[in-house]
């Protein structure tokens, strides 16, 4: 077979900071998936993309070709809008849980694929898998008929879609280029694609506990996603989160996954409750506008008809918090758990061991690091350290306190959960230095920093 | 086996601009040689290498690392001064023939290591082997018994030479990575060192036919050049003189033995003979110098006695061109040839089938292009595409005229040589737009341009 390139002249042309075409971005993506292209050629591309970036046309370009590599699912037989969400992962990150039944509960559809946990972060799947029954994995024809009747899917991504993705991240994951933002943005994008979502909604997470610590990084990736959706026809909006400090009260699967059940039973901690609310309005929103602009062409609802006009307005009336409140969101949660084997009344697991830390003076609670908990959960047997390693569904942290809150010298500041009491010790190691306390009380870190769209 | 590094994080060193620490640097290069460290990931850092550079203490822990990696040549039972020369490459560039034995003839040693030649430039084992008999391939005890006898030794370099440089460059070639400083003086010196050579004068050619068209990238090839030679305790000097034009007035590999055969016996064009004498007056003062400061041991001499003084000063006086003129140099040659196993008496190749190219036009020749020459040279026979190609011993061209020549139209301006006439029709097409004419005489460039030492 004779190529149209020579993929060194590319690499030279990006190591010296010119523009790549459209044609040799193509290829390049296309021959490196089929193999046609060494290792070791991709990876001096790849750094001479994290030193030199791509333009946002060559980045649009990479992403599309990327998820030309797989295939694109379609939803055009479903009388529904689909509206996603996405998080770059962050410690105590349960959202996805309380957020895609309550999204569905409004009669839209949330093809939530999601991926397993890696490191300090936790993964979707590895949470729902605490519930007896549950399975991650479904077919197309499944997830399809769930979308129809439920509205709510949150399964694990088939590997037919961006196929270029897989092995772009395994390439990054050993060659130093993880942290560039054109390639973070169409790693992710190129799946969120693929999916076949109408809108997006990403929570871009700032601080300790996420992948881009610094807020400017954050922002500058959400930019970028958000460019690359709108170029691909995928309404995108994106909020810039704190992650300095976990997420509501829980770190680990199953204590995670009761926490989010207290959300959805119009319970649970303010901050958790606060941005499921604040994404439900971004992703109603954006539903809203595709409606009008689109239709619903499975339900001979026409653009920008008065039909389309009455449902948008429906929409953008929707209160999500009255939904977790009424248990309109619960009857949603139950219906995705039951269709996916889970019982949505069994018992939890819970670890066989636990150890309390004490509050080591009286003070008012300045910071509890995301990071250093994050850590702590995952050497309790909650995270993973390698792909093809099992999590514990019961271990995991539960903190008694946040960041703004008084304590006394003595009063419980955490739990420690674990099946494997020989772990206490390290994850007491991982959190030193973890928390800080001030005599004087300090106004709290917002959730929500940014809010990007276009 | 524990690695004392993640090679991943010297590749993010490196990639964020740091400086690489020294077992960093002995780390990397012994693990890749010794394949632990993965394809994907050297080139990553060669890429970052390429984009961050190297600082000069950096550049030479790794040029040490890389000729620690083979064994190092060691001359101390010979009771000689060993000087060596090499070439950055060009066209028509075969100085190191007449060179090594007329250096030789002064009671000096030259273990002239060399390769075979790859694209347009020619290889000086591939010359030599115009020579009936001769071989390339010696035992390292053969080198040293012919450097004692003889003292010019031109043979082709063992495999135990800096093994990591052979692995790196394979992997730069198809990377986009040969084209950097540090990477390419890195390549030439750790060779060079690993020779033992104690003197050691640079030819970077700068010019269309060279490695380095720019003038300016020639001297920083040779600035960063010499201080590793400095830093490794060889004397280095280096000339940067010019490719724009063919050196010489014949391109191929009998065709040069020719002509340098004609430089030996005291007659050539000048530019060969010109630079040849240069370069011999380089090495004839290095090897002055370390006389003076190191002795020679093995002959009982020692470092600054009056002994030591009176060689320096009669290497100092010896006048190369003279050598050229008496016979003294062919002297050195005919042995050098025959230590080798070749006849110098012996006839060598012509191409079966000749073409003569005219000139166009009446006028002065300003410019003859080393490059366009060079490739078509090449497709006559006389180089080679890939390694394990043959080369045409007759191939080549020779030129009737050099720049600053006047030349009347019809006049001839060069013979292409060849045993394959098909290839002359694309040795033609390398040749358009090669020579250019003018109405005027103008002033010859020179062909030393610089002269870099420290």
């Amino acid at each position: 077979m004779t190529e149209p390139f020579d993929v060194v002249d590319i690499i030279i042309d990006k190591r010296d900071g010119h523009r790549l075409t459209p044609s040799q971005i193509d290829w390049v993506i296309e021959a490196y998936t089929n193999s046609r292209i060494a290792e070791e050629q991709m990876s001096a591309l790849l750094m001479a993309i994290f030193l030199r970036g791509l333009e946002r046309d060559e980045l649009n370009r990479w992403t599309g070709a990327m998820i030309a590599s797989g295939e694109r699912l379609n939803y055009a037989g479903i009388a529904k809008v689909m509206v996603d969400k996405h998080s770059t992962g962050g410690v105590g990150d349960k959202i996805t849980l309380p957020l895609t039944p309550l999204i569905a509960s409004f009669g839209l559809g949330v093809p939530q694929l999601s991926g397993r946990g890696l490191g300090h972060t936790g993964g979707t799947l590895d949470k729902l898998e605490s519930i007896p029954g549950w399975r991650a994995a479904l077919t197309n024809t499944e997830m399809m008929r769930q979308l129809e009747t439920v509205g709510a899917v949150i399964c694990q991504a088939g590997s037919g879609l961006a196929p270029a993705d897989r092995k772009l991240y395994a390439l990054r994951d050993v060659t130093g280029t993880v942290a560039s933002i054109p390639l973070i943005a169409s790693s992710i994008m190129s799946k969120k694609i693929a999916e076949g979502t109408a809108g997006l909604v990403l929570d871009v997470k700032s601080g300790s506990g996420a992948f881009m610590t610094e807020l400017d990084r954050a922002r500058e990736l959400a930019q970028t996603m958000v460019e690359i959706g709108a170029d691909h026809g995928v309404h995108t909006t994106a909020l810039i989160t704190d992650m300095s400090t976990p997420l509501g009260l829980t770190i680990g699967n199953a204590l995670e996954v009761r926490e989010s059940v207290e959300v959805l039973a119009g319970g649970g901690p303010a901050d958790v409750v606060e941005l499921t609310v604040q994404l439900a309005r971004e992703m109603l929103d954006s539903a809203a506008r595709i409606v009008e602009r689109e239709g619903i062409p499975a339900a001979g609802i026409r653009p920008a008809s008065a039909e389309a006009m009455q449902q948008a307005g429906r929409l953008r009336e929707a209160d999500p918090r009255e939904a977790l409140q009424n248990g309109q969101a619960m009857d949603s949660w139950r219906a995705m758990i039951a269709a996916q084997g889970g019982d949505p009344e069994a018992e939890l697991a819970w670890a066989r061991h636990t150890e309390v830390i004490s509050s080591p003076e009286s003070g008012y609670l300045t910071g509890l690091d995301a990071l250093k908990v994050g850590v702590a959960a995952w050497r309790l047997g909650a995270g993973r350290a390698r792909r093809e390693d099992a999590v514990q569904a019961g271990a995991g942290i539960v903190l008694h306190a946040k960041p703004g809150d008084f304590l006394t010298g003595g009063q419980p500041l955490m739990t420690l959960h674990s099946d494997t009491p020989t772990c206490f010790e390290r994850a007491h190691q991982a959190l030193v230095g973890a928390w800080s306390f001030a005599s004087q009380p300090f106004p709290p870190t917002p959730v929500v920093r940014a809010r990007i769209t276009m």
